[in-house]
């Protein structure tokens, strides 16, 4: 039995199918005054499983979220499961100035308090937040469907992080398509200068893919592909599982030469074609203690 | 010490100045993908008192709340009193069909699971909603300094209700003015016919003050003001607490030829001229058990 919130509505049927299940039909719509009404209009089983990303608008996908647990947890359901295929308020996990709210905390417990039982994510930007948790959280990676993908489209692909920080992802993909990987690093040759190119990889005539868990503005992207345009490459593709992508971010990205960009459909956008639909069906199917 | 949240700056830096309190510094601003940040800057006392509206846009100014509540314990602080001047959320108090979510009833736990140690609201539209909390909750009374305002403007006004549920807000200002106070009733004339009018006094010729918890859309109001014209009141002002004032509420109020609008703090908006600062201070420095 699943569940889909109005920000993963087409994620939520695609997760339903795979799992070969009912999706329940919600009503979720808001009043002339922008308060939220949410209706559950199926026949309820026992347990349930909820899908909704907290992209934007956050706070409204949050609010939304805590109201269908909630709503869930009254009409008597036993466990629920939630899947945040993209995590909002994932980025503050700790206190770095005095005074600071660490919201990473502070909504993990809010969505305990509302009834979540388990939690599956999807590429958490900091590692610690499912430990934010007590009861069971899981964060997935997207990098197995985004390889596929990367195969169906490209012949000799080199991976590429856009800095050490993602240097996970282009390795995971990597070892998937059996191909290069590397990062691009800053160095500094003089007190004016820095120069930033491939850590260790010649990138000259190959098919550089970009790969990063979020992209927000683009400023990273657009400075990693001139990057790889200088050094050479023959095409650049950028990739990312969540396009949160805040105003004109591809615009700016493609006007940079980009040959193409493509993410996973955690968050929906013009460039979300690769379905983490199966990947997450899969963890929800996988017996755990 | 009291704690603004950004829904409700003005208001709290008042009720700060009525108490003679210290209004801490804090940062309350939105990345730009759309999350909120919060810090709070000033020197932390043992008790807070946080000021914070719950109006449109509904979830942004609870998602904050909840962050400003959470945070504070975390840092320490012993007791919160939190002062919802507009209470969102306020209308679905009760399950109307199966699966609906009561939207009244969670937020109230969320708020008390956030930290909140006793609340304060302005004309609840529903009495039962303080029970919703197992702290502390008080249902403050805005209408006696929505009668002072009406005692400096208007020398022989009549207050009337537009309908019978606001009955007790009329008779509450009359009292307190010592003037005369109705609402409207709808008679059904023939099946085809239903003629509304003043239950029991004779507007005409008489200053007609309309007053309604909340005005949202604006329909009933409009309504009203074009029955009292009709019945030959010289004067229609219309009152209210809280303005939420959807879309073009306000146009069509003056338009029905309303001669003037006014309303409470509670909510920021153009008639939002009443203050209830002092009013909520006192209820603030009141002893209680």
């Amino acid at each position: 039995m699943i569940i889909g919130g109005s920000a993963s509505q087409k994620l939520a049927a695609k997760i339903a199918k795979e799992l070969n299940t009912t999706l329940i039909p919600i009503e979720t719509r808001k009043f002339p005054d922008g308060e939220r009404y949410i209706r559950i209009k199926g026949e309820l089983k026992d347990e349930a499983i909820v899908v909704q990303s907290t992209g934007y608008p956050q706070d409204e996908n949050l609010i939304e979220l805590f109201l269908i647990l909630k709503n869930l947890k009254s009409m008597g359901i036993g466990k629920i499961r939630v899947v945040i295929p993209y995590f909002g308020y994932g980025r503050q996990e700790k206190r770095f100035k005095t005074g600071e709210a660490v919201s990473a905390i502070i909504i993990a417990e809010l969505l305990q308090f509302s009834g979540a039982d388990e939690i599956f994510c999807i590429n958490l930007h900091e590692d610690n937040i499912t430990e934010f948790f007590s009861i069971p959280a899981y964060d997935l990676s997207a990098m197995p469907p985004i390889a596929d993908y990367i195969k169906e489209k490209l012949q000799n692909p080199v991976i590429i992080a856009p800095d050490k920080g993602a240097l996970g992802f282009a390795k995971e993909i990597a070892e998937i398509l059996n191909c290069e990987y590397d990062y691009l690093e800053k160095t500094r040759i003089s007190p004016e200068e820095v120069k930033t190119k491939t850590k260790n990889i010649n990138v000259k005539g190959k098919e550089a893919v970009i790969i990063d868990d979020i992209i927000s503005t683009g400023s990273t992207i657009v400075n990693a592909a001139e990057i790889l345009k200088e050094l050479g490459a023959s095409k650049v593709i950028v990739s990312c599982v969540h396009p949160v992508l805040v105003e004109d971010a591809l615009l700016k990205i493609f006007a940079a030469g980009v040959d193409d960009v493509f993410a996973t459909d955690t968050l929906h956008s013009e460039v979300s074609v690769v379905s983490v639909a199966s990947m997450v069906a899969d963890a929800l199917k996988k017996p755990r203690n």
